[in-house]
């Protein structure tokens, strides 16, 4: 079968960084779950949320609710001669944990650093960091990537033996995510030239 | 503000259509948030989900659970002159709702329809369809969209008043999801092209 689990730590990271964003799943008070997409980022063994103090997701994840981050990157499209046996190609985490609050100051800015430096690399030396008010104006939280797996499908179509005589087309039709040519801030300064992070991007 | 809710059904049922995967949220027995990724489609006012009747997803879900399902189509990196003011331009949908599982065959055959042709327009006529066992060798679940809403952001950053002035290039980097050129199945029989549909792949 070519879907399978994976846990090995170095499969884990590479999708976490390549994956622009997660979604994260948490309980409500009374019981309900909830679905947010968001930016991650991680350092080391550690996957960093952050966001605004009033967020929802955030004040319930912050009292030490438990989380489940997932990320998806698709791969491909699995047209099979069988309606059944289509599929997707992809490659996806899931990441269960109870979030801790991050509040030492240098860790905070730290976390910030890999969000900016995940979303663009090389972001962080160049736009204007964040002030005391700003950091206050955020809450960072921290999860230990110590429950986190992998699952991932890739190549052909599987189809039963008897249908690979129809005369139906099956393949993979490739997908990617990608990055086109940055557009200028219309209050842009004059003579400033996108940095190579973003005439260049990629992950 | 950029970002803002938006609960237009025709907003949401373009995003839900044009976002090829979701993200599903649910709660376990004890307690815990699961996320899973998987393909939806929607019919009408309705959005269906499916998959194995060995799925601990679906099994939860079968038996009554509440559900969050979310879709997130991102548009572009806004990358502003403070890290602060970073974000990103997005689409997205929320569905929250009770899934009823279909067991009336001429239904669930519609649900399998709409996923097939949700991932490739015109694939269930070319196909083999599901016949009397893969039919009851698959789950499917329906969520009414009356609980659905959108939520969205577009446009250039919005930087602090201040910070026009810094030497630091703004602007949007955007993003797409892009289709390659159909790749055959090894096993595919001589003479068979990849249908339009593949070739020029479109959502």
């Amino acid at each position: 079968m070519p879907e399978r689990g994976d846990h090995d730590i170095g499969t884990i990271n590479s999708i976490l960084d390549e994956a622009l964003i997660c979604h994260v799943g948490f309980v409500t008070e009374d019981g309900y779950p909830v679905v947010i997409p968001t930016i991650h980022a991680r350092n080391g063994n550690t996957l960093y949320l952050h966001g605004s103090p009033a967020s929802r997701m955030l004040r319930s994840l912050k009292g030490g609710a438990e989380v489940c981050v997932t990320v998806t990157i698709v791969d491909g499209l699995v047209l099979a001669r069988s309606v059944f046996h289509h599929s997707m190609n992809y490659r996806s985490v899931v990441v269960f944990g109870r979030p801790r609050e991050v509040n030492d100051q240098e860790e905070k800015l730290r976390a910030l650093e890999a969000v900016t430096e995940h979303v663009a690399h090389g972001r962080w030396t160049d736009a204007r960091r964040p002030n005391e008010s700003e950091l206050k104006g955020t809450t960072v939280l921290a999860v230990d990537l110590d429950e986190a797996s992998a699952k991932m499908r890739s190549g052909p179509p599987g189809d039963d033996d008897e249908d690979y005589e129809l005369p139906v087309w099956a393949g993979i039709v490739p997908v990617a995510t990608t990055y086109g040519a940055p557009v200028d801030d219309p209050r842009l300064r004059r003579g400033i030239e996108p940095p190579g992070y973003a005439t260049d991007y990629q992950r």
